[in-house]
């Protein structure tokens, strides 16, 4: 307990913003990072910087879409069960059999699916249509010129684009890229995220709790959820309310990062808000009090911007000070940092889903601030969940979706359709 | 080219399965992994073996959700801005301080948010209805019992479930864990994938293609969908069509592995269904028909059980053999493989999740099978792509859902209701 304490200090840059001005307030400040050549394996999830484009035609090589026999049609143009078509079979091509073919009039050779087509043959007769023959075979059924053949160009030609720039990999872009012959891709990298939990109230989960202390989640929450929007997390830590340390620590846990996401330490109160005076001071980070509930104080600004903050004094850090309870600090990340981390990649596909839902019990919400409430989404109806107070992370074990109640709203009841974001 | 050929396989088990049937076959013969021990971070995204309960009750004592003044409500009761209640502050105190403090009647404390709450304080006075005085303060607003207070055991009980087995540690359950205390949790552990691709025919990509060949996607791309699934990609390789040889390399490939999954050689061919003549032979596989296109040729059963197969003779392993096109390969995997790679999560959250769309186009689709056609899901219309040929990888990289075609349908008009499921 400290005797004295400090003036309250003044709520800048002024009035209260709105969500979507604060998200532009970021969008316009946060650039891709410089994209990397990566094995096609270790792109998994991240965002193409380039076109990915077929080397060759696909199929290269008109091939067999059956196991069977490889024919001319005119061959077979007779065949019926009653009078089947006899012909010799001349050899068998087994799929990746890289050797050249001919097929002479009045023969057939067996193919497996897949394996390049013969010189001179214009159709498949699949082996259901036959007496599997591997000296000769009867063809039971005429086959039509091109039948079950795989032509050449037939999935994409030489030169189109099958992956635009911006896409990100999933197992089917990956499956395009590597049928396409790409064991490398320009991506932008998985961002590198430097997570603070700061607070000296904040103890390690594992470990004994004095009363007074609470076990810190918000590092564990941020960097699972920042994992999951596709980046890597570089650094967890604990930072102590030190008004001379903060600084140097941040400054410590700058070196490789991408974006510095930090939680507490940002509220309207005093000298006990150590991150917002420090950033204050540094004069790159601005705050602002965001028409939202939970979530309303926010910081974002860049550290280590003409060596101010940083170790080297060379890039810019964007840093986004995230509110200290942990569910501020979980629905702040979902709405602020998460489209942060898509602009950094690259993309914009980072926004939460969003549904429409009916409400199975009444909410509440503050005026002119618009209210993400924790709830359980089960198909076209939402319930809202008890304890939504932001300290109470009870809840946000169990939710699944935020319900969004608009500004001008200060309750909504049972029967309402609202919107809601469903949560990662 | 090689001469000769063998006898055409009779398809066993018999008749065409229904892709349920066949999927109640694999669920069967599945049981969750051995549940390990992990720290929190390690334990993302894995699945709880366990109840996760407050270690004590959540918050662990009363505290204050504001920055403001300890006080007793009855010291403010008439406190108003013409008539406002002035106390001496006796002190501070911040979050973090684990000191033991007591009120005295008539006096304030200041105190921050997240900070304890003294003894023989009742209620907490935000600073904005004060004047913020540090040695003595103005209070201009009366604050009922209980204001501004988190009591102890508000968000929960000691004791209280928090999260139940069978949950996926997502960011929120993360935080809920860790605010509960736990460092460590039980989980079933990722499960270990061995992706074999089989195939003559199949070359790396970024290696240039010699005609006849093709780049192997498949491995990429079940090795992409088996991690976005919960999976580790134990191994990812490519094995040849040599029928004296399939056997070992899978054997020599199965050590640790807890699910191996091949793409190819399981079509109704000869002597080239490497695969699959060789698991046969071991007696452990069974391949069944299964009444959807693409992928009606499966296979699954164990490999290494009672010494067969398996290097140690030890544990029994299960296998999935999908077929060899790519788009069957993929459309297989989500419907067969992720959902026993959820099962050994101990899990059932891995099915794709379902919606109903609208068709902007008409789709075809063979009688008695179920057809997964690749489309473009946006809200509530869905585009079937051109290019459904199950070689044609191309329309894979451009879909985002799978339009199912029920069994007895032939076709569907555009303004069709049909069922999508959603990809990852």
């Amino acid at each position: 307990m400290r005797q004295g304490g400090s003036q309250p200090e003044v709520a800048v840059p002024g009035s209260l913003s709105s969500v979507e001005a604060y998200q532009a307030v970021i969008a316009s400040a946060i650039t891709p990072l410089v994209p990397v050549s990566l094995e096609l394996a270790a792109a998994e999830g991240c965002v193409l910087a380039e076109d990915v484009t077929a080397a060759v035609a696909l199929p290269s090589f008109d091939n067999s879409s059956m196991d069977g026999y490889a024919v001319r049609a005119a061959d077979v143009a007779g065949a019926a069960r009653e009078s089947p078509a006899a012909l010799r079979v001349s050899g068998e091509i087994a799929a990746g059999d890289t050797g050249t073919y001919r097929l002479e009039p009045g023969t057939a050779i067996r193919i497996m699916t897949g394996a390049r087509l013969p010189a001179g043959a214009d159709a498949v007769v699949p082996v259901e249509w036959t007496d599997g023959g591997t000296v000769q075979v009867a063809i039971h059924r005429a086959a039509p010129e091109g039948n079950a053949i795989r032509s050449v160009g037939g999935d994409a030609a030489a030169g189109e684009t099958l992956l635009t720039a911006g896409t990100r990999l999933r197992p089917m872009q990956i499956a395009a890229a590597a049928s396409a012959g790409r064991g490398t891709v320009s991506v932008y990298p998985r961002p590198r995220v430097v997570v603070l939990s700061t607070g000296d109230e904040l103890t390690e989960p594992g470990t004994p709790l004095v009363p007074g202390q609470i076990w810190d989640s918000n590092s564990y929450m941020i960097a699972a959820a920042a994992r999951e929007a596709g980046a890597v997390v570089h650094r967890r830590s604990v930072v102590r309310d030190d008004p001379a340390g903060v600084l140097p620590a941040l400054r410590e846990r700058l070196a490789g990062a991408d974006l510095l996401v930090t939680t507490g330490g940002v509220s309207m109160g005093g000298e006990h808000d150590v991150v917002k005076a420090a950033l204050r001071e540094l004069g790159t980070v601005t705050f602002w009090k965001v028409a939202m509930q939970p979530g309303m104080p926010q910081g974002f600004g860049v550290i280590g911007a003409d060596g101010k903050g940083g170790e080297s004094g060379g890039d810019k850090t964007p840093i986004l000070t995230l509110p200290g309870n942990p569910v501020s600090a979980y629905v702040s990340f979902q709405i602020f940092a998460r489209p942060a981390l898509a602009a950094l990649q690259g993309a914009d596909d980072l926004n939460l889903p969003a549904t429409a839902a009916t409400l199975t019990g009444p909410v509440r919400s503050p005026s002119g601030r618009r209210s993400y409430l924790r709830g359980v989404l089960n198909g076209t109806e939402v319930t809202p969940l008890s304890g939504q107070q932001s300290h109470q992370i009870a809840s946000l074990g169990r939710a699944n979706a935020l319900i969004v109640v608009p500004e001008p709203e200060t309750q909504l009841p049972a029967g309402a359709r609202v919107e809601v974001l469903v949560l990662p």
